[in-house]
């Protein structure tokens, strides 16, 4: 008998994103589903999910117009670059982009020009989209691009194109007029592309990581998933009752999955342009944010913020934490500012698509004590089920579970990248064993918490010890008076390295290098938590602590100008 | 330069049920995580997840002594039938067979014996594990199954072998003795075959449908997933404190796909060996058991028990119902008995592994009051996200969401099967057009929800105008006074067929037919819900509604003996 099977709408049915973005507007598609708040003007825009999903088919509409060729599993579709913040417009990029067969590449704006230039030609990059606020950046490196780029789009709040020598230049909100509201997404492979990413590149030049739409499903659905395990007591369901704002930059590997995640759970979708305390305070009250994710700088810039208290914050629930540790202090004190807002951390890299480690309460902790709990939050965490995770000593064997031995920490998973784009010396270093090695130290505790102690290039080696910073960092974070703290090794003719501490104090603080050590003797030393022989021999207190383009102390700038931070910093002898 | 990528490890990782089990040993090694209490015996066995992982570890080795070959992808590994009930030895069975590779065949031991029979044949299955419970069914059947089965595996609370005609018999204790508790787990395939379910056969003979592992994790990953969307205000987040008791068997479709779900949550899970009114009870109080799933007439079950006020069933928070629509009367009656005990409903078949469908308050239904918020409640539902579920008219196009079109119900998504094992004809019935059809009649409302009307088959045509029955069935369910209610079509001379009524009245209840017409005009008919026209021409009050193994109503038992009900039906003239 003649019959036909579909594999691929049964076992084979594609993992792909157009899943996430078909499911808000046909549930919702009367409700609000994303708003954008221009930094600069503090105009708001704000579309129904079917207002949006329009705007995305018309930019598909766009891309085909615009001669863009989807791809096939192993063989990318052509590269769509961005230079933007964290609009709508961004935002239909990233679904209409990936879910038409191209990849889109975000481009980090924050990395230096010839680092940009760079990943630019590097991608291949046929299209580039840009935001008005980006085109003297554009303009300044057109000239080292234009022979890979042919097409400009730029986007603004406001209609007409600038006076500009850049050529082929079209006007995206005109584009997507002219095109049709209805779009045929294709059944894509789920291994077809959909996402070029580039390392910042504080080790060497930038490396490509390109996601499948099966890794960006599966981290996203692992994801969901696993807040459905959560045990913590102070865990408030919302669903998709939440509101969450996209802070972290969407040209910084994926927002950590933000518009994917939030997308399919028809979250309402806050995108503030960039982050700014003010803009950060004007949406959350008349938004009624429940929900964000931050690097730790920007918790610090705003529980600084003396205008705090005049808003209304009630609405806000929980934040994630990510692109360094969460300091237990520093979770404290915006606790305490803002009443309610939880804060966990979480680990991942670009190569991670990002997040695979999650801080996490087991259940059987569900009755200990708040401040026990806390202890057990701000540990990086349990890897998200799903991923592997292990921390392995020299010899490829997992440390012990003493919450002392360091180790490396490998990863493998659904959304780990195969292999850098057009890298393989670099996949190289990075593959081995079946696992990706990942550069990081970090150390298990007696719960199998994975606790992240330090990048292999950062720790200081003093004596025939370690000494891992990240460890005095979280510490130094406690103290009331400390607002930032890191940690870098400079070389000690005795001991090979000696820790050198540069900590920002609180506004008005009268507080001292001896008090800053003194601190770490009873809360570290005394605790048990760190050695005598770790402590900083010299402190330097700033202004200002430099920061990566993603607010990650920038340890690198640190020992580039080292001699300036060894001028201002005291020799604390007495250790 | 050479360099190997690990595409296994990374895009390619596979999605396989080892995963799941592996998580919980990982995490809580020491806490208990299976619960067995034989319900002859009332005895009880614990595990921790430690525990049940060794053994699980000592059931991969015995397969391997066994002879038991693992598949691959398209050719199914050695089939393992299963004669058992709810206990902690299925739920070793059902990782260990297909994490080792080979195919789990939980037979359905409530089919008539010719299918039991027909299903072992027809799966060729090399091994049948079965309880001691169920030694006269094998012997029964041993005849003609014995040139297939080529061993046979005893389980029993008590130690040694029955005296028994059976050949090739083992001791599934002993041979787990004598074996290593640590096992090696392949990183198979994700698209070896796992399981092999058949349908329960209403309709003739029963058919195969084979999942692949990929299907069921995903649709696993897929349902915690859905977990995380709730809206509803009712709902308590439990996380993987959530304790489960499994009274759905084993040998129904997995158990709804209980032990995947609530094992990668590493719930605790309450085995009840099989459903009896004083060992739910018993569990319950004992365990503090959580959530549940069961089917409609369980729960008619659990209300009437006499001495249910007797137990503390405070811990007791959710109950899916599924196998059947959840009538609004019933979820109030439970309710009221049992406080905070919500009900909810869903909709699935043996072919999607089983859900596709659940129940789902939208988000901005948040602050409904309760009344209407049941309504919705109970309504089938909406599609899980990730999976496609249409209504479709007889020309293809989706029908009109009036809550009064009835269509076709189609589906497509990753946990359907691609086609029933070795049945080329009925695949070619249900696959067509790239959807699969499930014969299921329903309606969609205003507000895209699904609502369940019949099985094509069941559907009462008078005249030219379908009478729903499901719908019939859910409002007479709503009457205080009726305990079960079903409704098939009997041939007419005018009509070609008109409805008759078969109702179980709550015990001491003085109603008559006449009530009971009188309930669905003055609920349904002058409420809108039904018409005058599909009101019941005929009411028999019996003492049992006949039902499947599964607890459905058997509509095809009441047809067989149609003759029966007609004479003591009472012919309603006055409608």
């Amino acid at each position: 008998m003649k019959y036909k099977t579909y594999p691929e709408f049964s076992i084979h049915y594609p993992l792909i994103l157009t899943t996430f973005m078909k499911k808000s507007v046909r549930i919702y598609p009367d409700e609000i589903g994303v708003v954008y708040r221009n930094h600069i003007t503090g105009e708001y825009q704000r579309f129904t999910w079917l207002e949006w999903y329009k705007r995305t088919c018309r930019l598909a509409n766009t891309l085909s117009s615009l001669g863009v060729k989807p791809g096939k599993p192993g063989d990318p579709g052509d590269r769509i670059a961005t230079m933007a913040l964290n609009t709508h417009r961004h935002l239909e990029l990233y679904y209409a982009v990936p879910c038409s067969g191209a990849v889109l590449h975000p481009i980090n704006i924050r990395l230096a020009q010839d680092h940009i230039i760079y990943t630019i030609n590097h991608a291949e990059d046929k299209i580039l989209f840009f935001d008005d606020s980006f085109l003297s950046l554009v303009e300044a490196i057109y000239d080292k691009i234009k022979d890979k780029v042919e097409k400009f789009v730029y986007m603004s709040d406001k209609p007409g194109l600038p006076d500009t020598k850049i050529k082929n230049l079209y006007e995206y909100e005109a584009l997507l007029e002219q095109e049709s509201d209805k779009f045929q997404w294709p059944y894509l492979s789920e291994d077809n592309y959909a996402t070029l990413c580039y390392t910042t590149g504080t080790t060497g030049l930038p490396k490509g990581a390109m996601f499948t739409h099966r890794a960006l499903y599966l981290q996203t659905l692992h994801l969901i998933a696993h807040a459905s395990f959560i045990n913590d007591p102070s865990y408030v369901q919302l669903g998709e009752n939440t509101v969450f704002m996209m802070i972290t930059p969407l040209y910084h590997v994926h927002a950590w999955c933000a518009p994917f995640i939030y997308g399919f759970l028809s979250a309402k979708l806050v995108l503030p342009g960039t982050f700014t305390v003010d803009g950060f305070c004007d949406l959350v009250q008349t938004e009624r944010v429940t929900t964000t994710a931050v690097v730790p700088t920007i918790l610090a810039l705003l529980i600084e913020y003396k205008d705090i208290d005049k808003y209304d914050f009630s609405s806000l629930k929980y934040v994630r934490v990510g692109g360094g540790a969460l300091p237990l202090g520093l979770k404290a004190k915006v606790e305490k500012k803002i009443p309610g807002f939880s804060a966990t951390s979480g680990y991942g890299m670009t190569e991670t698509a990002p997040t695979t480690v999650r801080s996490f309460v087991k259940k059987y902790m569900r009755d200990w004590s708040k401040q026990k709990l806390d202890k057990v939050r701000v540990k990086t965490g349990l890897p998200i089920p799903g991923i592997e995770v292990e921390v392995i000593a020299e010899n490829g064997e997992p440390v012990p579970h003493d919450n002392k031995t360091l180790g490396e920490i490998v990863i493998r998973g659904p959304w780990v990248i195969e292999k850098y784009y057009k890298n393989p010396e670099k996949t190289a270093e990075v593959w081995c064993d079946g696992w990706f090695h990942t550069g990081d130290l970090a150390k298990v505790d007696e719960e199998d918490f994975i606790v992240i102690a330090d990048r292999m290039s950062d720790v200081i080696r003093s004596g025939s010890e370690m000494v891992p910073t990240v460890l005095l960092e979280n510490l130094a974070n406690m103290a009331d008076f400390i607002l930032e703290a890191t940690v870098v090794g400079v070389p000690d003719k005795v001991w090979g390295q000696k820790p050198l501490a540069i900590i920002k104090l609180v506004p008005n603080s009268n507080k001292t290098e001896n008090d800053f050590i003194e601190f770490l003797k009873s809360e570290g030393v005394d605790k048990g938590e760190i050695t005598n022989w770790m402590l900083p021999k010299l402190v330097a207190i700033v202004d200002e602590v430099p920061k990566t383009s993603v607010g990650k102390y920038n340890k690198r700038e640190i020992r580039k100008n080292l001699e300036k931070y060894l001028t201002i910093a005291k020799d604390m002898k007495q250790n």
